[in-house]
């Protein structure tokens, strides 16, 4: 197996890397029985447009109320009857999200080498939500591009770890099962570990990881 | 009917706003029996992701060659076996779109104001587009964000408008049919026109159009 040379630190994206999301789509099918997949991916896919198009026009708000939006717009476009019952109850679900089984089992053993979150969420919703699952004492840092007002992939994201951990971009590697954030990260010179568990196809924006992974257990072996 | 006031020039969105792109769709189908309808809409969407996350990551391209990538991955998503002829078709259909009905009907009554095209496009795509359309005489100017190397809803694409025009923000109608459009024209401080033509509901961005019509044809009794 191809190996990284030279890694200082790593940082691991949040949504769909660490954390499953799969507990919100659960919530949302028993709300909605029958609509609550198609729910979860508009209001996924909403979520992140609405991160792209205000990061664009230079309009950032906290992530938790894009992700407000999102859900708005989508259960209006659905004609749910939801009212702020539901959507306080899915909002809460974000805050409570389990790590994958690959993530608990492995962040301990990646003793030695500095660790991230770097992530799109508010500071007080990673502190939750690493918090809630128990795992707050394998990270370093919990690094939030709301320190920065812009969202992934804009390059001043990225530069959170490089300030943090005082390394070059070449010596951290990045984490991550999102695409648009593969592709981030890789313009802004890390190393990239794409954990791709459900056989995605890669975009085509002219940039690839360095390797790809189905399964953040496959990490320390690929470190040298 | 609400009217806008103190408008001095119109800018108009090319695609999905004057020039229909239902020609390609069909040409996918023709290809693609069965999957026409759905190559074209991962197509599209995938090509105006790329042109959001090479924006923010300062990675500009010409938008041909955003549009072409769109179409390799929604090709390989879909596993169609087209080669380079059938790209090279449907690539060639952008350059000769037919203008929408209301758009050809209506830009002739609009006298006594300047017109452009504000478009992603390439220069030599709007050149192609308006002259295979037969509406070139209608545009005082063709506005192509590749002068500024970033896509919409950046502010600086709508700031080609008000510097070609030497007018201020609010005397430019904005006219167009897609709402980050509508969103980013809005925050840039144009008075702007959604041409709301299959009754879509407004993304939850905090930024309304001032004006909603079904039909390029109602844009001169809102003109005042």
């Amino acid at each position: 197996m191809k190996k990284l040379h030279g890694i200082r630190a790593l940082a691991f994206d949040a949504y769909g890397t660490v954390f499953d999301v799969h507990s919100v789509v659960t919530l949302a099918e028993t709300m909605f029985p029958g609509k609550g997949k198609e729910l979860s991916q508009l209001w996924r896919s909403k979520q992140i447009e609405y991160m792209f198009l205000r990061t664009i026009m230079g309009r950032y708000i906290p992530h938790d109320q894009n992700t407000e939006a999102g859900l708005t717009y989508s259960m209006k476009y659905l004609g749910l009857p939801g009212g702020a019952s539901e959507r306080k109850a899915l909002m809460d679900a974000y805050e409570k999200l389990s790590p994958f089984d690959d993530a608990r089992k492995t962040l301990p053993k990646l003793n030695g080498i500095k660790k991230a979150i770097l992530s799109v969420g508010t500071p007080s919703l990673l502190t939750n939500l690493v918090g809630n699952a128990g795992i707050a004492s394998q990270f370093d840092a919990l690094l939030s591009v709301d320190e920065v007002k812009v969202y992934k992939p804009h390059p001043r994201t990225y530069q959170l770890a490089t300030d943090k951990f005082n390394l070059q971009r070449h010596e951290i590697g990045f984490v991550t099962s999102n695409y648009f954030d593969v592709a981030g990260a890789k313009a802004f010179g890390f190393q990239v570990i794409w954990i791709n568990r459900n056989s995605a196809l890669p975009d085509e924006l002219g940039l690839l990881p360095d390797i790809e992974l189905n399964s953040i257990e496959n990490i320390p072996e690929i470190l040298s």
